[in-house]
């Protein structure tokens, strides 16, 4: 029988759901919930338990467990974790609040331009190094992947030693939110100047014009969306009587965005996340007895069950046998080191006096989903390399190598923040 | 640059989800609200404004828009779908309680197997009329689909009218939920006996007992889960401390049974179903400040996004042309015919006296989502014909028929229903 079925769900695509991916979505949830129940109990972020329990489930197939091989690679497993992240980095926008950042001002700005670049030029360096053979735009990816400040994990660490409040923390998280949004900036120029030389086109000044031109139309774009079309559309929808509305309609316009940015060459990511950013408060008013917060109280189960798979799916990729060669283990900690090291450049943006250098350079340190996504978009990415042979702009080898940089750095940056603000003799002091 | 991205996303599958996916979903949810929206407004059913929504934009493509065919077979659009619909069988299944069908008791009971019986046999012999040449499982095959009542519509319209605490309302309740459960029945008789025939096997005596004990087996062991392992799963999963545990617990339970239940050859919802079916009220204690009705309203999001993309999609494979030939409108009011004689019968049922009858089967009419489940899933079947010649259990013809099927008697049910409860003089008088 086993047999008729395949025959019978390979002949109708449109209902045949492999019952295959069922049993692994409910796998990749309880590994997911187990590996961050651990985590949060040894007081580490959740998100580490996920990629370790994938790291583990994506590696059984090592062992013998061969009929885990092709969910690694099945589409609607790939597209569940997809639609994860999308909706994480609309959760993301709609949190981030522009006044917030504005009051830390120069001082996160500049913070956040040192981290950003000196992690830059020294991911750069540590890539040209390790892979001399491929094209100098990969360098300048993996580069870029090493940017972004993962605020969730700083801000748990902030918060579980009741520092949310002190000039410090808010200067990082301020920092950590514009490193985001540089970031996808950064992300939106990479992935458009590689899908150009990818289709034969040479960089020069005038195609890397139309790609930022391309960009800020976008944003431009999105920016008059915020202004004029989602006013009245959510004026529109208010009068709504039927359930589920405001929700439906949300992430209509995160999916809509998601796949205009993706239109223009941008990454899908970086629409949901303008779209997160563009829903103001104001436009929730048609709602009566509905405001942003409910938005995201109902969005939160929806993110609970698919964020997850994105994580443990990160982890599943990370093939251990490509750590036997001892190169790979080098490229892994010349990344960290890098990716450490880049951020105490932070402490130089630092403008205002009686502020705490050290701990805003090791507050900065934590990466996370940023750089994830970035890995996951540039092994989806080719380019040709020196010999002109087209190949992935993040190999396996990087991939997992990028993977153990974020678990690391995420290990250890709470340990430097904690020892940071322990008040010592002959040190500024910090004062609440 | 076009070119450029597909080839890469196509070189990728792990991460190349079409941007045009996440475009298609953003409309089929405005269609989906928008539709259901008008629907509401004229006092109708959300679902039958989600249906003829997708009927609308499935046919587009026969006015021009090309792009949009690709969309109705696109895997990961599909199973978004079919995970809507097994989350909203888990759904219904959480809400069904066994001991309110208890109390209407006999009259429910034999209200329903009377409505089935009729309903089957009249649809039986329909599709032998109009299609001789198929095979007799297939006619079996669309009998059995015209045998559940929409539970529903049904409630919603009593519950307008102030007839919920009625007894008519509660033996019509009570019959359509045990309608659900037989009707799952005998879909997983019919699955089970169709897929051993496309397998080769003949079908007497000894393969009919064999699918029979397979699905029995199955039954046996999930009360057996829910008795012993639930339980214990649920007071360990209880201890966790990190959000989303009973979510994503609950989820993951659904799947797996899913996932059994499709390698015993029966379809994923009963899996699905009778998960919703075993998570009892006591389970629950275990979480501190959540029970049952915190696990309804945190699946609340999830399906109203997921669940709108399956009838959406549904009335998308309705082909209007199929309507062109004068016999598939014929098909089409023969199976209506026979669904609202058929659920006449249900007045046969009642064996005790003061009963409206008129209500009772007037009240049984509506069709809707097992119907239109039982049409997705025979679609993705084969059988060999008179001929010998593999073809689809429901074709084109047969799959829009139905769909036109539970559109009308979903339409004409209300209008019976409030004719039947209107005293009159010289009829039995109802008292509440």
């Amino acid at each position: 029988m086993g047999e008729s079925e395949s025959g019978a769900s390979s002949g109708a695509a449109a209902h045949g759901l492999d019952p295959l991916v069922l049993l692994s979505v409910a796998i990749i949830l309880v590994v997911a919930k187990v590996g961050g129940e651990i985590f949060e109990r040894l007081h580490q972020p959740a998100v580490l338990g996920e990629l370790i329990g994938g790291i583990i489930v994506g590696n059984l197939a090592l062992i013998g467990f061969a009929w885990l091989e092709p969910l690694k690679t099945n589409e609607v497993i790939a597209a569940l974790a997809e639609i994860g992240v999308i909706l994480l980095l609309f959760e993301v926008g709609l949190e981030s609040d522009l006044s917030q950042m504005l009051e830390v001002g120069w001082s996160a700005l500049f913070v956040a331009l040192a981290g950003i670049t000196a992690s830059f030029f020294l991911g750069w360096g540590v890539a040209a190094f390790f892979a001399p053979g491929t094209s100098t735009l990969a360098h300048v990816f993996i580069g870029a992947t090493l940017c972004a400040t993962s605020v969730g994990i700083t801000a748990r660490v902030l918060k579980d030693m009741n520092k949310l409040d002190a000039r410090e923390a808010r200067i990082i998280l301020g920092a950590a939110i514009i490193d985001d949004v540089l970031c996808l900036i950064i992300l939106a120029l990479a992935v458009g100047a590689i899908n150009s030389v990818a289709a034969g086109a040479s960089l020069g000044a005038r195609e890397f014009g139309i790609i930022a031109v391309k960009a800020l139309a976008f944003f431009v774009g999105v920016i008059a969306c915020g202004r004029y079309l989602v006013p009245r559309l959510f004026r529109a929808a208010g009068k709504f009587k039927s359930r589920g509305v405001l929700l439906a309609l949300a992430i209509s316009f995160c999916f809509a965005l998601a796949w205009a940015a993706a239109e223009v060459g941008l990454a899908p990511i970086i629409g949901a996340f303008a779209a997160g950013l563009v829903l103001e408060e104001s436009n929730f008013d048609y709602f009566p007895n509905q405001d942003k917060y409910d938005l995201q109280q109902l969005l939160a189960p929806v993110t609970a069950l698919l964020v997850p798979v994105f994580f443990v799916m990160v982890g599943a990729r990370v093939d251990l046998r490509s750590f036997a060669r001892p190169e790979s283990i080098g490229l892994m900690l010349a990344l960290t080191l890098a990716a450490i090291l880049g951020k105490q450049a932070c402490a130089l943006g630092i403008v205002e006096r009686g502020i705490n250098r050290l701990s805003i350079g090791f507050g900065m340190i934590p990466r996370g989903e940023v750089e994830l996504i970035f890995a996951g978009i540039g092994a989806a990415l080719v380019l040709p390399n020196t010999q002109g042979m087209m190949e992935p702009v993040i190999d396996a080898t990087t991939f997992s190598a990028i993977v153990g940089m974020v678990i690391i750095t995420t290990f250890v940056a709470p340990f430097a923040l904690k020892w940071s603000f322990k008040p010592r003799a002959g040190t500024e002091t910090f004062t609440q």
